[in-house]
């Protein structure tokens, strides 16, 4: 998995009829210091995450693995949201205290 | 999943029996400012996308996850033509305002 | 799926048992302007490529969704010869006329 | 499977429902000799793993191939922890000797 | 698949119970000319491999499909020891001659 921040949403109508109901999210992806790597990913929700949460997404065979996108042609899944993460000790991010920002 | 522009096509007679009937669609990577990342991706189409639409397309064994190309030997498909999408609350691409144009 | 040049052959003789048979093909990947991106991989060939041909290979799980790699230790495989493509309308590659050779 | 040493950990609660009891860590990816490549991922434990330790994660599918993983949305997990790696003959790591350093 | 040189072991007493039995070669990955291209891999032994012996690796799902693998955490395994190959008509590798020799 790896972590990202949910920056916007993707909308489309016509698409194989089993992705209805799924909602589309772009994901700006993060280093463990919550710095941006400058990839992006577009994953399906499967938490009702919403823009500027920091986000753990899994990808490929593994983002099926939920119940919405089970048997979907999805490759990427935002399967939870960070309360918090901490490295060698020192916690680089907790929601609510540093919602959304990037470190530069 | 990531975001593409459809740039063309490829035809092959020879091949695994069974991809006939399928269509290859040419797609050129773009990051979720919609700027061309120079990367570029041979995909399936699922959902009749033609030169020239921005599309989703899903990699990897989520690429037999659809009608035409359950069980064939492909790993990207295009599964939904973009509508719109939207970055930190502005609209970055709409169907029909922006065709086929990237950002320079 | 990728674009790519077959450039090459792999013998083995100390393999895993079920590999016996296969033939193993060194692909030098191309991008969609028919210029080689310096990327290499082994495919097994599913369609009786030649060394100067163009092909598309697949790679993943999907590499296995042929009759000849079906449940095989396989990551690759060619799975059809290109005839042409093109791109923004403009025929890049057809063979018989531009065999083998790449963009500089 | 790549090398990596365990740097971190995230919290979630609020997730996929069949992630419960996981734990999930924050990988940093070393190359053959010991030095950080400068990549990171998420992985969940399978083997109790402690931030400082030297362990090998598996990704794709086969993360979901142990008891804790097993049908989870889990796309990386730490399988082993390392006792040691040599490289051409020359021990470049013991746990209980060199821990949690890496190579300048 | 890929062409790699066997450059060390990685050993592990702490695991998943699955991989007990499993011996892991530390690979360094070389292009379709016998130059080293900087990455390593850990991959599970299948056919008997050693340190300085040229081989084919497969990764992702595949690499369980061995009887040694099969339905066990594992993302890359040697599947085959290389005997020779050739680019564009010129044998690049022979086992014997140009053993563990990578080009400059």
């Amino acid at each position: 998995m790896n972590l990202a921040k949910v920056v916007g949403t993707v909308v489309s109508s016509q698409k194989e009829d089993s992705l209805t109901g799924l909602k589309f999210l772009v994901l700006e992806l993060v280093d463990e210091r919550r710095k941006a790597t400058g990839a992006s990913v577009v994953a399906a929700d499967a938490v009702g995450a919403g823009v500027g949460e920091l986000v753990l997404y899994a990808a490929g065979s593994s983002a099926r693995q939920t119940r919405v996108t089970d048997k979907r042609p999805v490759d990427a899944v935002v399967m939870a949201i960070v309360d918090s993460w901490e490295i060698d000790g020192k916690e680089i991010y907790r929601k609510g205290r540093d919602d959304g920002e990037l470190s530069p």
